[in-house]
């Protein structure tokens, strides 16, 4: 008798959280899968329990929840999620999160603060996470917070092709909503063809001491179409008066894109009644049907995800995906 | 010149996330100090923020955070707290959950499920936990799960105590509502002087195939007083049916006893409307108004946290707080 | 030139520990695989030594040692059989316990005690231990204690089986020998057809004050034939002075069941003593042939153990051995 | 007999690595300590060895080393140092990095690139870092890459308060030369008194198609004094450049200034020769006399770090040292 | 109200495991205080239990245990103590281990092998051991095998006094038994004044293929006082059946001397039956009655290890303990 | 729809670092692969920079770096190649150390120094390796610094059979140059046909006191032809003054041979104006023309470390490259 030999077989299985099943379905068709049954349940007090329906013994698991409110429900819904994978003898687990959660609180803004985005890396890792799949992160030093390979896909370039479609044949200007995203614009107007850039200064007015705040546009927008760009548009507030500042500059159009569109009340309202002349997002994050409105364009990051899915899964690139930047 | 020296001091601070500021101030006001002043916000999409008002560094600090619903919501705020307190140089910091979150998943009843309260106390040890302080554990197992000391409260003690004042003349018999305390009901039984005890056996009938689920008393209750024991209560179905069992079977009177009151729809509606003469319970998790009826009382476990408390933050004996069995 | 590819192959080695050759033998025979040959030796001062005779690289390794007395030289060669392998590039590595030892040590009964089966888990996984398979934990928490998968198989199943095959036509009362067992006798009266259950309620009588202990049987049990069962039969102490109380309760008739046979002195001379018309272990542990006797009857749980292999191995399902409990 | 008890102490040490003797001899000279005695050799292969001459064992060991060329040599040194302090026991350990080596590197620009940032901050933690200290970090989320405190330190304030006494009363415009520093820029320009920004926005010129790329200046710098910012001056390539831009677009006058003078050939001489009327560095790394020129000034960051170090010793804050903001 | 401060304290306490009780007392009496007293005990099945007497809270705690046979019931017993010490808040933990257990296994010898000393280093930090004390290791290089502090004695000096007192006045040949010792030999003869060295070069002899290994004195003995020397005496083969070589070889005396007294049968009487003059040895292990002949002399380390637990307790020096070496 | 499966490839990837080319792709050729192009830069401030310009997801990934001067250069340039390949997705990282940098430091020598060879261990750990190869450790403990599998090569073979081939009718003593490498030389002498072996005692001479160190041989060499052994060349002072001993003491002549030739000034020069006959080395590290001489030999490892690199690709033996030793 000898040791018993035999040649490895590999398998995709794809697991969803509760929080945005359309996109899930949507990612399982492109590949030609199907999400894999669960069990997943809220009980009275709160506490979130899962079973997978299925053997997932030695499967390559990927485990898609969108970290939309209520957030802290989610997180920890996929962290258990991962802890059961991880218990059942998962071979590899990537968890995708198409918006990473707590983004925004990736430093100290003063002192005794948390890093958030680093507390959730760190939270993955120890349920037993392998490796993260994410899109368009709020700095791309977030990857950095992961011990372990991070996946991270741009849909600006889904974006930039939507504008470059609609809008490629105007003078457009790319305009950051603040002093912070102003690389970020830079880079959306290198894609839509060397277009000029601008921001929205926030400063108190200097000639106008102990008043408030006051919105400078620094760049030029006259007579020309902006393109008012961000990472995340959460209440709205500081992307409409942008807005309203472009055009009180001169601007001919306002067209306001971004990738993750959280829309906290009164996001819809603001946006729909702004005078935006369309707003693009992407399905990072569900957008339910009631803050939908007639300007609102929402492009489906699915076949993205799907296809990164797949290379990661054939160990093929994902780096090659994006022209090498990813 | 020669190396600085001089003499460390050591500072006691108490911090309380938002879930339970009535004990968390008992606490405070049992050991003299203050709630450390904090700025703890919730953001429009959920996300979680929390700056501490004080200088923290080389503190003994100490969070203490109950577990309610939403629940997952104050996980992560207390996660959070720990990782500012980390961020923020504390020199040991100490999580009190008075009632372990996840508590009843600590193993996996069927295949492919995962074990939460050994991820809670990962989470919390990611985070930057040192230690953790608990009251009456739903299995003492769980202790294990957590790689550092945990000071094990028995609030146990003081229910007796508010049992034997009450109750101790009469014929008591201690009763556990399933097999899976009946452990405990000895416990209890000791502590309230010896008592017989009994427990409720949830089986199928064989007499009646393919009937319901049937609650048998196994132990002798006619005549006596039963104290119906438990370590939680949540939708209180189980208790009441038991109570009801009790009585059933000739029992004089019932009166029913937990540590963690979570009473999650419809529990108080069920347990003031049952035949339970009285129903006791601690203030480990918050109990509001509406949830408060006639014969339900509410004992206090601030007493024991703040004395845990000081004998940690002087090096005392938490142990001897027990008689020896902490 | 381009980069070497190749298909990889996957290869099961088994290895034994020295303390229970035949169950390793009887494992092997089942798998259809020899257990790889290896130097152990034991120096003269008690240090242990082992070598691998054959190449172990890359090689899905299960390690299988029976924790029997000498229990801490046993768990120290597989200890070191682990490191050897990790350092010899093993794959992968499955720590099979068949008795878990220091199961018994799982919380801290008191202040200052140790938590042994936490740190058991510990010393398994700091040596290279990928996951662990055991048979009948002590407490299902165990399996909490360790940071990966834990295959928990059930020889319940197997003692199930025997006794109802052969005692499945009595009026079966199953009985657990102490308060802390209850809910373990509720599984196995389910599995033996939704029997009645009882239990020995051990309590200093409060009719005679100062008395020493007294065993009371509770639940029905008088005419009954009854399967007294636990996990492990360490002295027999306990089963045997239980058994003497079933009897006196008018039981008709006793079966003693257990699947860890630790059977320490006097534990066979007791049993085999004892008014029991048998005792039904398993081969977990060594049983030697001074400690058999008549009346005992020892199930072999290596085809169970055998076929999770086989099943880890093949990423097959162990949960489905067990019909999704496991 | 009974234990022993004692008081515990605390003892500061400084220590030092090779590379930029000066300002550590000036921390020293602010904390009233000497840096403390030890043998560092680099032996003919390259390698480094240190010795400590003074017993370390339970001091609160601060180390600090500029990294400069040859940067690898200085790094392997601090790790050195720490792997030696961590051995002797010495009880807390902080590096202090003045300038973060690798800072730049703080993401995946593109894709298999390094997280060299990241990877530092492991390495410091591998070695037995407790925490950091540095000074301007090339992007504050690199805090998040320690797992433990980082002391942040802002020289911006020592820089802002020389701008202040000497170009206070001018009509200056805080300028970034890039898209990526323009929200430093603002926090300057706040610092300054709510003065105006403006930025340099590389591009390649849209009506000269395949043509080089332009550095278009985005807001309003006419006739205005232009402070030009930034954290690291490497080989000056780009702030030079920005200067010529400024001057061309009108600016009255520009005044370079920033943290870290890595000054990399041939910065000094380019600088030198430049049109800018003053640049304003700190010595977070060191400045040797042949890289000076006239119109250099270098501000000392030894009093900040002095302090920061003293705060950490006694348990202060750091925060309060920059009005919250670190 | 305000947070609490007091002085922090710190006490020693002592504890032992039970291989070597008279040492551990020894050590206490220099010491000054008490062994801390405990239940330690091993139940049937060989299952080692151990709970404190004393509250452990927050002290500096010190568990020596000799590594003697059954020396892995004492290894695990040692482990089981620092878990039960980090379990119960002890504040830092030193294990002593006067002999390191396993540092023969400090390497592969040949493939496939564990590194058994780096297990025991792993073992203990994760059981939860701070730091590590031992004497005179095997091989030095043992110290990197734990991530910590190692306080690394020389009973050298211990043995190198008497044998100086003893027989300073002669001339001395150091001599190793084996090639792999010369460098330690090389470090006696140093401290014994300056005197020259030998081995025995075990080799086959090449005059007569095929045949036995045939000891060769390498270095001048003749006619001297051979100084016979290692750090371990197991079963005394070794070095036995080198003093019969020296003798051979024209040597005057033979005065055998090691730190570790294994004395694995039968060494006791292969010692008392050789032609070696004395045999000094120490009791870092415990040297029973019955192993004790004439010409043995043993030699405490009781001094040594309570000064250097006195050192580490006052954050004082244990390298000017050795004249820098240690 | 069922999930995606597939069969699993296996790919090999060789990458280098930039210190020695030369062996690289040595290696690669005899792979029959490439070298894995890169861009590799070093920037104006020292830092380092790695980009793969291939995928190189899921490879099975070995990285060679030959830890010459700039010594600490390379060491961080293969740290960085390894985290970038962790991020990239790579399966399985090999570092491979022909020679292993600061081995020397292997230990404390004194109180109060790192142990930099544990430390270069744990840094390449952090950094993402799996496992290390490395050729003629300077101790084999060195293995036990890593928490994985070490590959151990012996060029010593290589060596030998050289030997063997030009000198072995020779009548050869195999020569340690000092007390602590008799061991190795013993290894040597067995491998030529158990041949006698010398050594060099270095010791102050008793009859001069306060006088300089003297070179004792110890041994018989008079008239042999003596090889002068050792792992490393550094300086050459030691060698070459052992040479001189050897040829006073009547040695027919002297050949030096050693794995790892370091040469650092004024080796080369001393090398070649000594009195030995030959100097054989092997290219584990580079040695460039200018250090070359005529009676130099440099015999090639990467046939050895090409081979090793096979065997771990196709889980086949190291161990059996070495008759078992390895």
């Amino acid at each position: 008798m000898s040791p018993k030999s035999g040649t490895p077989k590999k398998n995709l299985m794809l697991f969803a959280g509760r929080s945005h099943h359309e996109l899930a379905e949507e990612v399982a068709k492109h590949l030609n899968v199907s999400v894999t049954p669960q069990q997943a349940r809220t009980f009275a007090n709160g506490e979130i329990f899962v079973r997978f329906e299925e053997s997932v013994r030695g499967v390559d698991a990927f485990v898609i929840q969108s970290q939309c409110p209520p957030i802290n429900e989610w997180i920890m819904e996929q962290l258990i999620m991962v802890d059961a994978l991880k218990r059942a003898s998962a071979k590899r687990i990537t968890v995708i999160m198409p918006f990473y959660a707590y983004s925004r609180q990736d430093k100290k803004h003063k002192g005794r603060e948390p890093i958030s985005a680093r507390l959730i890396a760190d939270l993955f890792k120890t349920a037993g996470a392998d490796r993260i799949m994410t899109v368009d992160l709020h700095t791309a030093q977030i990857q950095g917070f992961f011990d372990g390979p991070v996946d991270h896909l741009f849909a600006q370039n889904v974006l930039c092709q939507y504008l470059s479609d609609n809008y490629g044949t105007s003078d457009i200007t790319v305009v950051s909503p603040d002093s912070g995203r102003v690389r970020l614009a830079e880079k959306w107007a290198q894609q839509l063809g060397d277009r000029p850039i601008a921001f929205i200064h926030k400063t108190r007015d200097p000639d106008q001491p102990n008043e408030a705040v006051a919105n400078r546009v620094v760049g030029k927008v006259q007579g020309r179409l902006c393109v008012l760009i961000d990472d995340i548009i959460d209440t709205g507030g500081t992307i409409v008066k942008a807005t309203e500042s472009l055009l009180n500059e001169g601007a001919s159009d306002v067209v306001i894109a971004a990738t993750h569109g959280i829309l906290s009340d009164p996001a819809a309202e603001r946006l729909a009644n702004s005078s935006a002349r369309e707003v693009v997002l992407t399905n990072t994050l569900p957008i339910p049907e009631e803050k939908r409105f007639a300007k609102m364009s929402v492009l489906s990051i699915a076949p993205l995800v799907a296809t990164a899915i797949q290379q990661v899964f054939e160990d093929g690139s994902v780096t090659s995906m994006f022209d090498g930047q990813a």
